[in-house]
This record gives structure tokens, C-alpha cells and sequence, in this order.
């Protein structure tokens, strides 16, 4: 993370895992890439994979650490631009505000120039508490508290939000269009409690470095920053659409030691569409 | 700025006004804390107040710049802890969500060991568009935006935030709880514009630095990182209210060359309260 | 300087004062750029200056503040290229490393696709200690301090750099490259004491961002990644050169109160053209 | 990294290994605190060790990936306070000024209140060019760079470096003194490349966070910020040391391909004992 920062440059698949399979997802990305580049009769000399991990030991038995390399080869091998949202992949243990989490997506057309450029946002939730969710300004959460007994009640979560985008910017602008994912956060009634990680990272597809770049002095492009209120927007509605997606696509789960997360799709009509 | 988050200390009383006045309200309190100085015989060596400015050039003729060295003066002599809010002082050109901002206050009293501490928030006001503008998840600035004719559609404004405490604090936990203030900003429609600036600072009033500690290694006092959260959400709600606040006691004020910013007054009562 | 950080553009002179005139300095800028827009028959309604400081109480008697207006309309209408170096403007009552210090600038030519690009830096140096001067690895200060009667004994001080370039960088290459101004203060001795700011900014002048541009993506330059190594080198050096100038070419200074700082160039031949 | 600085709090082992090593280290360490848990009828639901890296690919056939979790679990097993220095562990393959480097560590006593505290660092060296190489001033690297054929010749290297104290400090004050270490690398002729990570990780003993704090405001101690200069100078020279004795520890070492780096040790005499 700290080199991305530094660097400005993005190398390697973005992988979503629990805390404790860090590690071996990580062991098997570099395995993964070491393998394909040996393929092309390439060495891999340096690669520093992107792991992002929250916690899902309420659900989960997390010790016994299921993931295995395998799996991590067949994600990538099976990935897809039209996936499944919800309770699956290292969505399938996590809680979003007491409720059934994980991952979830929506996106943006912004329009520049006349060319319509997307703005995407993936979650990976896991944060917040039932009595704080709020949807379009309704605190459903504190009706729904009434109803679902939900055994934790601090907010110990975290959120990964992967903010992506073909609209170019610079690494300055590129940040601050990510922080405006905190808007989607907070209007679902998160006020991001302590232990909570917030954790976004983004990147623009418009701007290619080349691997061996011979001119000294490189052309990029970005985005006139007056422009920026229209990307800043589309990040703020996505993520709050996102969140939102990863629980009402999610199945109600029973996990470990029959610990249970229902679902927001069994409670959301009551509340929205009488 | 730079200093205080170097440091963690803060010296001085901190002065809002627009932003072609920093200049001047940064000299008068120089001059008013040396002439203190000079009362108590002591020499002022060097001093860093801290002046905050939004930009009110849309009502008021920012050029002029009205406010003289006795303003500053008298200001500093009438504070009192009962103060007017809404378009008054630094508020009297500022406009929110395009209509009439300025200042705004709000508190909230957190619960630790027993006793009883606050959390206090003071706003200048000067963001946000109409049409975004939401209230408890009624997003009535769409609405209003059909009845009151708001020049200017883009955020250029800014907000000034001053959260204060006397829990006691480090400054790693007051920067988080300090960051949180920007939930409440959001959940008002906000998403925080380009050419925005969303200023915060926080100082808590429980760890006294002596002006000359004698010894080496000094004791002071951190909240339990678990209580935490119950500041974070005190903050959010503050900076929510506080902003509201801002709106709800200003009055319409028509403005240098006939510039108008209404009242939310007028019209919140026909969206809540029928 | 918050707003330099987040919109990445700088709309100012850059003044350098001592601390108690900062206000004073940034009233009078905020005068002369009203005027001159009034000249034009513009109208300013924003304009925010950049005022460093460094604190000369030393051997200024600074609560007299005798910076006026009319010195700084003087000091921009003066502006020239070749300008004095020393204890000359703010630097007049500057100390560096218990000596006399002030203003002092360096460049560096850095080659790129065949053509010569500049860094420069300009310092107003008033940070270190005698006994840690440290010139080309030899630690005179320590023998100085057998001869020089230094009263102060602990690094109070601060520097400000002002790193400028023609070479095109983005904002997050501008902060890599400021950065290591930091090596050329280690190099003279310096460990950037406590109450010691470091306070560096930066600008390349080869991005020019039309103030109204019409284009919703525009296009920029920056340097090949893999050449900034040529451009930290040479803002390292320069650092640790215009550090070296503001002393070598500052006067002796008798002070408030007698206080006195020795000028490093009455000392220098000896240590070093033996 | 992020949840350090967010939380403030260091909860595992810090391991030192390769770029390529990193994922399996990770897992190791997981697996080791899950079965020392066990131990003692405890279940680990949330671990996040850390894992700093360096490439030494220019000695080392990186693709291999030879460390093995047995060498993690002995290495923890085995760790002492008088330990090797040089070509040992993570250090095996690492280059520093294209020389030999590898761990290296210094320690420096502080006196507060009577007392003695300690202030030590550990780096794992990997950085900086031969002809940069300056040693007390002397610029050795340009002459030896006439006698070693160094093949690289761009700094791609980066350094890790560990303080650790046992003197009370807050977040912000621990913050302050960790960058005082790049005083010590900026001595040595570095000028922190590009490529070139500067990871710097720091800890203090004195404030210890209990896993289950009952009280709402904890006591803690924290430095009386006027003694903050003994610390930095104590980091900035511990930190030169321990990278001049990552170096003078060091044995040459002929690794993958022939790749050779020579030891310091073996040319240090004839510059500075003649």
C-alpha cells in the first residue's frame, strides 16, 4: 500500500481474503504470477501483490483457514465482468450492520468531452451496527433492532471499497475522488466506529506507464478539475449503491457454532415499498 | 496549521472571518496579544494564531473588506459562552447548500467512568448545492431548488468545522475523532465539492501542557480507545445539528448587488411538520 | 498551504517574513493583487497568498514589527533574478546553526531527452545548532563552539525551501522530489530539532493551468519515473548549497539587546583552505 | 500499516524477509501465533503480524523462494538480544551502496529524569548507490567505484528500519522521532532513490495497552516535548550506525550468477586508519 502511494503505480490483481489468509493468498498470487511469467520465459524478479482482508470470525471459524492455493488460481482463472454479489467468495462470512454482508458493486457514467467514461465501486463489507443502518434517510436499523437479536453490538468491522475508473486522473486527484467514498458510508448511517478500517483504494485505467518507457518527458492525461464534482458524485452514490448491493444480494447465513446473519432482502420490502 | 499537527499544541483563539480578512484579523491578533503581554510585563516572542476563512464573495463585496482591527477587538472582548448563531460575524456573507449559512453550533454530552464530559461543535458554513441538499433523508433541496432561483450551481463554497472537547484525548485519537465530523457533513447531502475545502480542527482541553514543565517525562490522560466510538458518533451528530443550526437561525439576507440567499426557516416547516 | 495540497495550484507570490508580521505581510499582498486586478478592471473575490515565516526574535527585537506595506510592495516591484543572498529582507535577523544565516539559494541543471531543465532552491535559514555544524563531513561547529560564545543552546529554529523547476512533475512526483530537500539539511548537521519546522514547498512551472479552461480532460507532462533519481540528486544538493550560502554570504549581525550571531565566512578559510 | 498508524497499537513479531518470501512469512507467523494460542486454550480470531521487505534479487535466485516456514518458527524460536549482524537472515542477500549489506543495529542511551532509557535501531540495509557512499564526510564511494566493478548503477534498493524505545512517547511524538532516521541514511551519501523504499517502523515499550481495559480514561506518560531533541539525535545516529555496521559486518558474498558484492570491511582500513 505504502509503495502504490509512493509509486503511483498499481502491478499486480487486487485479492479480497479473511484476516488469517493473508498470508497464503498472497504466497499464491506470487506463485500464480512467478508460473505465468515463467510461461512467457520471463523471471520474476520483484511483485508486491494487493491483499485486503476483513475480519470474519463471527460467522466463520477462522483458525481452520479453508482457503487454499487452489482456490485462489481458480478465482482468477474464473474471473468475470458479470459476477456474483453477496454472501460469496471472501464475501461469504462477512456482517454488514449486523446484517448479511460482503460484496457488492454498482457504477457511474460520467460524461466528458462528449465520451461517457465509468466510475465502478466493489465492497467488500463488513461494518457497521443494526441500529445505526439508515437507507434514503430512514433508521430502519433501530425498528429491525427490535426484531433480530444481534449478539455484537460495537462496531469491530471494516470495509474494503475498490474504486475504479477509465477516467483519467493523477495520483492527487485520484485521492481525492477517493475519499469521497466515505459520503456512501456515512449516508447508509455509518459513523465508522474505532477498530472499523475504511479501507479504499482506487485507479485510473487511462493513464498506461509503460513497463520500459525510453522518452524522459511523458504525455498524461487528467481531468479538468472543475470536472471533478460530477466523478466525486459518482463515487459517493456508488458506494453508497454498493454497500447497499452486498446486503440485499446476500443470503441469510448460519455459520459457526450456529452464529447467524440474516438477510436485508427478507426485512427491506416491509420498510420501503408498503 | 502545520504547526499544531507537528506540535499538538495550540496557542491561540482561533478567528473566523472571509478570505480576504485573513491578513488583517491575523495582525490584530498580534497586536492584541502583545499589548496583553506588555500588560502582564512579559516580551511576546512568537506567536501562530490560527485564522480561518470561507469565501462570501456571492452576497458580500469581498473586495471592500470591511472588517477593521477594533472588530477583531471587540469580537475578542464580547465572547461569551451564549453566543448568536446563523448569519452573524464571519456568517454574515456565507451561504449553505445555496441558501444562508454562517455559524452553527451543537453538543452532545458523552458518558466515561461515570462522569460527565462534552463534545462540542462550532461551524462557518459556506457549501454545498441546493439540489443535494437532504434532511433526515428527504432530499427537499430538489424540491426547493423549483421555487428559489440559486445562481450558482457548483460547489465552490467551504466549511469550517472546530470540534472541542474535554475528554481526554491523544492526538492520533483526536485526528480520528476530528475526521468524523465529515458523516455528519454527508449526511446532509453533502459530497463534498471540488474547490471545497473541508477544514476541521479539534483540540481537547483535558492535557494541559505547563508553558515550563520541569520534568522530562509528564503524565496525561487518553480515553479508552474502545470508548471511542461513542465520540465519533457524538461528533457526527454534532457537525449534523451544528451545520442545520447554521441554517435554521439565519435570516434571508439580500447582499451586494441585490444577491439573495433564503432562509431554510421559511420552508423547513412545510416539509417536516405537516 | 492546505489548498496547495489538495487543489495542487499555486495563485501567489511566496513572502517571507518573521513571525509576528505574517499577518501584516499577508494583508498588504492581498492589497497589492486587488489593486493590480483593479488595474485590469477585474474584480478579486478570492486569493490566497503563501506567508513563511521563521522566528528571528533572536536578534530582532520582533515585537516592534516594523514591517510595512510599503516594504512589500517595494520587495515585489524589486523582484529580480539576480538578488542578494544573506542577511538581507527576512533574513536580516536569521540565525542558522547558532551563526548568522538568511537567504541563500543553488541550482542544478538536469538533463532530460537532450534538453537542460533547472531546480532551484531558495532557503530562509534560521534551524540548527553550532556544535552539529557539519561541513563536507567535518564537524566544525564543535570546534567553533570553543571560540563563539553561542547563547542558545537547543534548535528553536526552522528553515523554509522553496523548491521550483521548469521540469514537468505531477503533484505526487513534486512531493517526492521536496522531500529531499531534508537530505541537504542532514548533510550540514543538522537532526531538525523539536520547535524546529521543516517547512519545504515546491512548484514546477511546467504545467500551466489555464484559468479557464474549456476541455474536460487536458493534457499534462511528467517526468519518466525512472528519471527522478537525476532530480532528488539535484534538489539534495541544492538544499545543502543555498543552506551553505545563506551563511557564507551573510554579515555579522549585532542584534536587539546586543545579542550577536557570527558570520560562518570569518571562520570558514580556516577549516577549509589550509 | 495502515491499522498501526490508525490504531496506534504493535500486536505481533516484526519479520524481515525477501519481496518474494513475504506472503509465506505472513502465513507462517499466523500459523505459529494460532498454534501458541492453542497452547493455551485460547482461539485467534484476528492477527495481523508484519512482514517487511527488501529484493535481493541481484545475489539471490528470488524465484526460488527457499525460506520455508521451519525457518520462520526457528527464527522466533531463536531470537536473542545479542544476535549476528551482516550477511545473517533477511540479510543474506541484500546490497547496500553496491557493497554487502544485510542487518545491522546501534543503540544509544538517553537520560530523563535521572534515569536511562534506551533508543535502539535495527535495519535491514538494501539501498544507495557505491559513488553516493560518504562515510564521516569522506566520499569513498566515488574512489572505490574506480577499484569494484559495481554493475548496477541506479538506486533500486529500499531499507527497512525498526526503532525501538522504551521511552514514553504519544503517536505523535513516536511519529516525530521515527523521521529523524532518515537523518542517518542522508549522512551515508544517500539521497533515497527512486524505487528506494525508506520503511521506517517504530515502537515505544513504556505506554503498554491492556488487551481488556476497564477504565474509561487510561494514565499514560509521554516525554516532555522539550527533551524531544535528545531523542532525534539519538535515532539520527543510531540509524547511521546501524547501517554502517549492516556493512562492516558483512562478508562478501558471491551469489546467483556470479553476482558479487565485496564487504566494506575489506577497504574501510585504507581510508580511514592510515
Amino acid at each position: 500500500m505504502i509503495q502504490i502511494d509512493e509509486l503511483g503505480t498499481l502491478e499486480s490483481i487486487i485479492a479480497l481474503t479473511n484476516t488469517l489468509n493473508v498470508g497464503l493468498v498472497y504466497d499464491a498470487l506470487v506463485e500464480y504470477t512467478i508460473e505465468k511469467c515463467r510461461k512467457m520465459y520471463l523471471s520474476l524478479t520483484t511483485f508486491n501483490p494487493i491483499i485486503c482482508e476483513c475480519n470474519d470470525s463471527y460467522l466463520n471459524n477462522i483458525q481452520n483457514r479453508v482457503v487454499k492455493k487452489e482456490h485462489v488460481f481458480k478465482a482468477i482463472e474464473n474471473a468475470v465482468e458479470d459476477f456474483q454479489e453477496g454472501d460469496v467468495g471472501a464475501g461469504k462470512g462477512m456482517s454488514c450492520h449486523h446484517l448479511k454482508g460482503g460484496i457488492g458493486s454498482a457504477s457511474r457514467i460520467v460524461s466528458l468531452n462528449g465520451n461517457d467514461y465509468t466510475v465502478g465501486v466493489l465492497v467488500l463489507s463488513n461494518h457497521g451496527t443494526l441500529k445505526d443502518l439508515t437507507i434514503l434517510g430512514k433508521n430502519i436499523g433501530k425498528d429491525l433492532a427490535k426484531q433480530i437479536e444481534a449478539k455484537e453490538t460495537r462496531d469491530k468491522g471494516s470495509i474494503i471499497s475498490i474504486i475504479a475508473t477509465d477516467i483519467p486522473l493523477t495520483s492527487r486527484q485520484l485521492k481525492r475522488v477517493i475519499k469521497r467514498a466515505s459520503v456512501g458510508l456515512a449516508r447508509l448511517g455509518s459513523y465508522i466506529g474505532h477498530g472499523s478500517g475504511e479501507l479504499m483504494i482506487g485507479f485510473s485505467t487511462a493513464n498506461i506507464i509503460k513497463e520500459k518507457e525510453t522518452e524522459d518527458i511523458v504525455n498524461i492525461q487528467a481531468v479538468n478539475e472543475e470536472k471533478l464534482d460530477d466523478v466525486f458524485r459518482a463515487v459517493a452514490e456508488c458506494e453508497e449503491e454498493a454497500i447497499l448491493n452486498s446486503m440485499i444480494t446476500a443470503n441469510r447465513v448460519v455459520g459457526y457454532k450456529g452464529c447467524t446473519r440474516e438477510s436485508l432482502k427478507d426485512f427491506i420490502y416491509h420498510y420501503y415499498f408498503n
